[in-house]
C-alpha cells in the first residue's frame, strides 16, 4: 500500500456510501448519551474512567452484542452495576433504558450537503448504501431518511471486513476495482476496501467512537477529503 | 382465500425455509428465560401477571427494538422494574443481563430432520432461507449452523410482511407464484405469503411467541404438516 491522494476515476462504475454519519449524524447521541452517563455514575467513578470502563465493556461485548444502540444501552446498564459495585439504585437503570430508546426514536438528521452529493454523484454512477449495525434500526433510519430511492441496492450489514464487502459486492454484481467507498470510518469504510483493491474516500466526523479509532500510520491507500460536499470535486464532477 | 390442503407443485421453483424454530431451536430458550423471570418477579407479581405484563411490554417496544433477544432482554429489564415497583434488587437487573447473553450464545440446536428435508428438498429445488430478527445475531446462528451453503441465497429480514416477502423475492428474481414458504410461523411465514400469492407449508414449533399467535379462523391457504421431515412428501418427494 502506498500514500494514495488522487481517484483513479476511469475505472470507477458505483460508488457505495457509508450510513451513520456519513450521510446522517449518530455518534452525536451516542456522544450525548455518553455525557449523561459518565454524570450518572460521578458518585462512584471519575468521567475518564466511566468512559473507558464503557468501552471496554462494548468491546467486551461486542462478539455477543453486534453494532447498535440495543447492545450499547445493555452495555451501559452492565458498566453501570459494576463501577457502583451494585450500588446504582435501580431506577438509574430504567433511565439507561430510557436514553437507549431515545436515541433510537431519535429523528434522522442528514449531514449538510448529503442530498446535493448523491443528486450529482448518482448522475454519473450506481449508488449503492453499505451501513453497519441493528437491521431493524438501520432500516427505520433509512426509510426516515427519504434517501433509499436514491440507491440501486441497500446493505445492512452485520460487520464491515474485506470478506463481507466482498460478499455483498459480488452480491450485487459489483468488481472491487471499479468500487469507490464513501465513509467517516477509517476501520470499516476504507482499509478492507483498499485491501479487496477497491477506492475509497474518507469523510471524516466531528466525533470517532473509540472501538472505531485506528493508527494514524495505517491511513494509506485512500483518499481524504473534509466534508461529504467534497465527494464530487474529487470524481471530477464539478 | 379458502382451505387448501394440498399443494399445486407443478409451479414451484424455489423454496424458503424460515430459520428460528423451523430449522433450529429457538423459543425453547425464551420460554426457560421467561420461567426463570417469572421465578425472580415472584415475590411481587403471580407468574401469570409477569407473562403478561412481559408481553405488553414487549409489544409496546416492538417499534423501537425489533425482533431478537436484546430487545426482549431490555424489555425483562423494564417489566421487572415496572413490575416490582423499583423494588428489585440491581444484582437481579445484572441476572437478567446475563441471560440475555446466554441466550445469544446458545450453540445452535438443530431441529431433527432439517438436514435430510433439505438435502431432499434441495435437490429438486432452489433453496432460499428467509429469517426475521437481529442480523448480527442470525448471522452468528447461521454460520454456526453449517447449513449456509446449502441455499442459494439468505435474507434476515427485519419483518416478514407482505411487502417485504415482495421486496426479498424481488431481489432474488424468484415470482411469487412459484415460491413455497415453510415456517413455524402463522402470522410470519404464512398469511405474508398466501396474501403475496405464494404457497406455503406450515410446520409447527412446540412453542408459539405470544405475539406470533392468531386466531385459528385465520388457517386458511396453507398446508399443515407435522413436521419438517413431511415437507418431501408433501411435495411428492418421497
Amino acid at each position: 500500500m502506498t500514500l494514495t491522494t488522487t481517484l483513479d476515476t476511469d475505472v470507477i462504475h458505483t460508488v457505495g456510501f457509508d450510513a451513520d454519519d456519513t450521510l446522517w449524524h449518530s455518534e452525536t447521541y451516542f456522544s450525548v448519551t455518553e455525557d449523561r452517563f459518565r454524570a450518572l455514575l460521578a458518585p462512584w467513578c471519575s468521567e475518564e474512567e466511566t468512559s473507558q470502563r464503557l468501552l471496554d465493556r462494548e468491546r467486551n461485548n461486542l462478539a455477543v452484542f453486534g453494532y447498535g444502540i440495543k447492545g450499547f444501552t445493555l452495555s451501559m446498564i452492565e458498566t453501570a452495576i459494576a463501577a457502583s459495585e451494585g450500588a446504582i439504585p435501580v431506577g438509574a437503570i430504567q433511565e439507561i433504558v430510557s436514553w437507549g430508546k431515545e436515541m433510537l426514536e431519535h429523528p434522522v438528521e442528514l449531514i449538510d450537503g448529503v442530498e446535493k452529493t448523491l443528486d450529482v454523484v448518482g448522475e454519473h454512477y450506481r449508488l449503492i448504501l453499505l451501513t453497519k449495525g441493528d437491521l431493524f434500526h438501520q432500516e427505520s433510519k433509512i426509510a426516515e431518511s427519504g434517501l433509499a430511492e436514491r440507491f440501486a441496492g441497500i446493505e445492512v450489514m452485520a460487520e464491515k471486513d474485506a470478506r463481507s464487502y466482498q460478499q455483498v459486492l459480488a452480491r450485487h454484481g459489483v468488481d472491487p476495482a471499479g468500487f469507490l467507498m464513501v465513509g467517516n470510518s477509517v476501520r470499516s469504510d476504507m482499509l478492507p476496501i483498499v485491501e479487496i483493491g477497491g477506492q475509497a474516500i474518507h469523510v471524516p466526523y466531528a466525533i470517532t467512537w473509540g472501538h472505531e479509532k485506528v493508527d494514524p500510520n495505517e491511513r494509506l491507500g485512500y483518499v481524504p477529503a473534509q466534508a461529504i460536499s467534497d465527494v464530487p470535486a474529487l470524481l471530477g464532477l464539478a
